[in-house]
């Protein structure tokens, strides 16, 4: 798959599949797997790099999962692609930065993949849609352990699966749900709910990587560390206090239409209006107005934008994806401008599919 | 007419005709004029109010210009209905505002109109589309002269046509254009365009009387004083410095264009976006988004929407013609919702006329 394929390509994830009345956007598990006979990647000399990516590509080819599996090493890689794939979450921004041999493979429909020589030899993926962290958690493993028929895994009878960071040991497993809490955040409770929230093994942040603010009220629930715990306990955790969110999301989506229908209709309508009509639009901003259509999503004002065309416009628009689409690197007022006439476009799409206006 | 029927009246200068690329919405001449045998209003009793106004009925009657008229007492006449009146531009609020007889004459296409008992025993007006003052001029005069068959006029030979206020006195003519200048507002020139403008017998103000910021952009062009000057001057005078003006705006208008295209582009469609989407609109973002739809017709950015639509929108929006479809009188808070309900719906029957989307 080449760049203007993937850029073009039908993530199975985005399809608005369990999204909760479009509150999770999506679930995924990550597992952190080595190589016990080779040293981790940052030990690793080139040639042994290159023996880790060819052992893996010979095991992902006996999997289904990955038997018709698309193979980017990123030496080489022109840096446009590499923010794509970050931008599609099939790598990590670590994989683009790092060095030496080193890559990526993943499924047709992305929803499994294997970042080799990251951190780790293998960081296996499994994305799906909505709110299946369950799922998502199956499906790595059964990945790890179709791989693990013909790879020797680095493993410690009292400490689980070896991993280059101690934090990671234990199952390796990280899971993740992606929500979107936009009436937590207008109705300033986020703090408060974090704060309640963020204790045991789970924390919530804002969307893209730890530290960051949140953008367009996405949040990633996940888990922080894998030692002490099983496979079991993370999922039912990550399920249960996920759920716990989303109840207050609700309650607190309740509370904005009982106080304030005009204006939450208005702030939904405007935003629509602005996502079809403006000829500029910042990565954020776009963020902030896809989060109230969203948002009007949730609370049935608004049936004509599925949650599918929202995750897709979510994934399309970003600044990689509008480079790759144009053909050439961009100045961040022209991407604003080409940001603005690919949602437009979209939204007109969807607009004629509806049957008019 | 009722009000049912007066606020869904297709007023003829409302049509966008001669609107020079949507700069100009109107043009407007007022007379002035008293009948010699009886007293000023503000001295007359109501029996001679009575009295002016049974004249001025029977010779309106015999007039071409107003034989098919409508007359309505202000006396009775319900508050809202004054208002409407005044939304409309057939009355000033000093008419509504006053008491004792005293009413408005207009024809049904509402290009011609009197006030009877304002100010003055008559007040003659002629409303025409877009930039025809000297038309305006020629109306009313003939209006005039047609009711001057009738009626004694008050007249000095030293000084003209006598009325209640001596700034009225001479031909009594007063004209006014009514003029859009968005981009010398963006540009921030307009109080520089004032002070050079602001002189001799012509104002430029803000749209709604006197002393008012100027509202979605739009400003009054008209002469301060009759006294001294023939029409003919006056007329040549507003044309000359309403010319001037629109010079200006043309230029502020290049010079957007030039430096910041994607801007206005944006603040144009965002406009459209917002109007045909929002939910909750005030007044006063009604008339500044409706003034950015005007500057994108006036580049010819936006083609869809015709100075009549906009020209119409902007009366049948006002809170008086609102609560009159509405039925009942209206909050703040309601009307912003119904301004954005009607303000939608037109714009939706606009865009389903032009064949969708």
């Amino acid at each position: 798959m080449n760049l203007g394929q993937l850029i073009r390509n039908s993530a199975s994830w985005l399809q608005g599949v369990a999204d909760e009345d479009g509150m999770v956007v999506s679930s995924r598990a990550r597992l952190a797997r080595n190589i016990g006979a080779l040293p981790f990647p940052h030990k690793a000399s080139d040639a042994e790099r290159d023996r880790v990516i060819s052992q893996v590509l010979d095991a992902a080819r006996t999997s289904t999962w990955l038997e018709d599996a698309t193979f980017l090493p990123m030496e080489g890689l022109e840096q446009n692609a590499q923010r794509a794939l970050v931008e599609r979450h099939l790598i990590s921004p670590a994989l683009a930065e790092g060095s030496g041999p080193r890559g990526v493979l993943f499924a047709r429909d992305e929803s499994m993949g294997a970042m080799i020589n990251e951190e780790d030899h293998l960081r296996l993926q499994a994305l799906v849609s909505g709110f299946q962290a369950e799922e998502a958690g199956k499906r790595v493993n059964a990945l790890s352990d179709a791989m693990g028929r013909h790879l020797d895994y680095a493993f410690d009878r009292q400490w689980g699966y070896l991993t280059a960071c101690p934090t990671n040991t234990g199952t390796g497993l990280r899971l993740s749900v992606l929500v979107h809490l936009p009436a937590l955040v207008l109705c300033d409770e986020m703090e408060r709910v974090l704060r309640g929230l963020n204790q045991m093994a789970f924390c919530v942040r804002g969307f893209h990587g730890e530290g960051t603010r949140a953008v367009g009220n996405l949040f990633q629930v996940s888990n922080q560390a894998t030692l002490g715990y099983s496979d079991g306990d993370l999922v039912d955790g990550l399920i249960r206090i996920t759920q716990k969110l989303l109840g207050f999301e609700r309650d607190a989506q309740s509370d904005l239409m009982r106080e304030a229908a005009s204006q939450v209709e208005d702030k939904v309508w405007r935003a629509y209006g602005l996502l079809s009509n403006a000829r500029v639009l910042s990565s954020q901003e776009f963020m902030n107005l896809l989060s109230a259509v969203r948002l009007g999503r949730s609370l049935r004002l608004i049936d004509s934008v599925p949650s599918s065309f929202m995750n897709r416009l979510m994934i399309t628009t970003q600044s990689a994806h509008l480079q790759a689409e144009h053909g050439s690197v961009l100045q961040s007022g022209e991407r604003d401008v080409l940001r603005a006439r690919s949602v437009r476009r979209q939204m007109a799409g969807l607009a004629s599919r509806e049957g008019g206006g």
